[in-house]
């Protein structure tokens, strides 16, 4: 675990949210006052060697220039990200969903704070496919984790809220990297249980977990197809009070679920565990089961193995995408596969002669 | 159960796999040495006439034509597919998966003799990615399914061995397609239980069967990930002997597993059967199933409204086959992509750097 420079993080900076920093030390004082003032006094060394040595509001920038529209902003997004690179994949990091209302928001409080208890530096961020339509966002109530948002190790940021959905993904992704560089040795990325997301957070993080409630089936039923498939941990929340006897019986059927199941990562067991945030239950129990996968598979090297991969299909993802929205970016061929699709379906046409008519110059 | 012509069918051919058209008609052994002696003679309409009358040799001869990699006999392929549209769509379609060992040409063999027997037309069709590869292929052994392929109301015919799996897949779909337009009231689609053929045959048919031994955890260690979510009936297979009671067991496993995970079909309870063919039981079990999974479908409109959906995802699937195809058609374009691939693993470039690099013009 990578942890070095936690305690001087813990000197340097209060307020995760506020975007306030309220560092002791004059010089950041000033610097920071500099470039409230004056934006064009914008310095990439500077904005890097802050962000290296752990500073939010710095880390905070660069996540906004990530997030940015701006094409000249994702100039020097990408310049700052390049710099950083040797400085990330340092992390553990993970992956969180499950269906609305399983407490995914008291759980990653709950988990979030025992680990800045621990010692780690917990950066905690959001996939919300819906936020880039609705402009809601996961985590973009800042009241909801209020005691893990003013923990001085932990750094919260919302799902980005726009661009396609690849655009969200790549953001997130992006930001994660910056988490790391910033010197984050765990990174918490929460989706909210639909779309695509739960399939673009898999491929990056190294663990992922699914949140899910009491009577394993009917949950089920509200659960994506193949989500189990990808879970490395069914944690089965809000174990307490008149629950606890259920809980235990769904984790036992989860168990004989996932054992019939492939396992997600090869050579690992997924398994189930009771947790209750509520009475702050089972949360050790979710980290031993982390750290004990980690243990294992830096000893297979899967760990590095499954980044590389990871690394690679993103690289083939990101050219598809553009791929397909350079195609669809001339309004006019939006149109023409509308109208081939009428065509296609009204049986005037083949679909393999309509794919040819398309791209016929 | 569209079976209009099948009386008329058994009289006018006898054998499937062996391509000799066994007619009695004087004028279509005419037209047939016709075109065996000049091929120029070759005639669209009279192709198509013949081939939704049902004549096996003209099926035959049309298949070969969207197998083909020539322009101009994928030219004429389009125009007589577009052609025979009409009479498309009225089959069931059905598609059977299972790992190398499960028995799934002895199923084939037996279920599909049992269909044929009761006077339906069924043609056998199979997708092997890897056919393309080796040469080898599903259902390229004749002798495989002797006693099925010497039925009069049988058509068998083998994975196209050449293309990239995208092409593979397009053309067994075609295929089915002009089987429809011959008449043939169910389509069989096996593979191989490897690569994403899974997923591209559930997409081209209405009820997707699962073919598993005995001892349902051992078997899924091997079997693909998410295949039983999307799986409607899982056979198992060779319940006979000492074996008949640890089948029923696996069955009752499976139904148990099947009802935790989510339906492959909307309004439909995905269930498990045993079945031998060794002992020529439950194959009418199966075909109760898929009866009684179409009527449902039918009244809740389902049936239309997936291969809707699957037409439209097919056209999808080909714009985007084709964009990639034509990206790496460069061989310039392959190079510089496994070049940036290893400066982002050396961490040199950001993904999205690479990305730009090699879009920039």
């Amino acid at each position: 675990m990578n942890s070095g420079n936690k305690d001087s993080e813990k000197d340097s900076a209060m307020h995760v949210m506020d975007g306030i920093h309220s560092s002791h030390d004059g010089l950041k004082r000033t610097r920071r006052r500099k470039f409230v003032k004056k934006q064009s006094a914008f310095s990439l060394d500077t904005t890097y060697e802050q962000l290296i040595t752990g500073s939010r509001i710095h880390l905070a920038q660069a996540i906004t220039l990530i997030e940015s529209l701006k094409r000249s902003d994702q100039d020097v997004a990408q310049d700052l990200l390049k710099k950083a690179l040797p400085h990330t994949g340092k992390s553990i990091r993970l992956g969180i969903s499950g269906i609305p209302g399983v407490g995914k928001s008291t759980f990653i409080e709950t988990f979030g704070y025992m680990l800045c208890e621990l010692g780690y530096k917990v950066a905690v961020l959001a996939i919300d496919p819906s936020s880039s339509v609705t402009g809601g966002s996961v985590l973009g109530d800042k009241t909801r984790m209020e005691k893990l948002g003013s923990h001085p190790n932990a750094f919260i940021r919302p799902s980005p809220t726009s661009g396609t959905l690849g655009g969200v993904h790549r953001k997130t992704r992006e930001t994660m990297l910056l988490c790391e560089a910033a010197g984050y040795d765990i990174i918490l990325i929460e989706t909210v249980g639909v779309g695509q997301s739960e399939t673009a957070v898999r491929n990056m993080v190294d663990f992922f977990m699914l949140l899910a409630l009491t009577g394993a089936g009917d949950d089920l039923q509200g659960m994506k197809k193949g989500i189990m498939e990808i879970t490395d941990l069914i944690i089965v929340h809000k174990a307490d009070g008149d629950n606890v006897r259920l809980a235990k019986r769904t984790v036992r059927e989860y168990k004989q679920i996932l054992h019939l199941l492939q396992p997600a990562t090869p050579g690992w067991s997924s398994t189930s565990l009771a947790v209750s945030s509520y009475k702050n239950i089972g949360h050790d129990d979710v980290w031993e089961q982390v750290q004990s996968f980690r243990k294992q598979m830096i000893e297979s090297n899967y760990w590095e193995e499954r980044r590389k991969e990871q690394t690679k299909s993103w690289f083939h993802d990101m050219i598809q995408d553009r791929l397909i929205e350079e195609f669809f970016s001339e309004p006019e061929k939006q149109k023409q596969v509308d109208s081939l699709e009428q065509d296609i379906l009204n049986g005037d046409i083949t679909i393999t002669g309509a794919v040819t008519q398309l791209f016929s110059k």
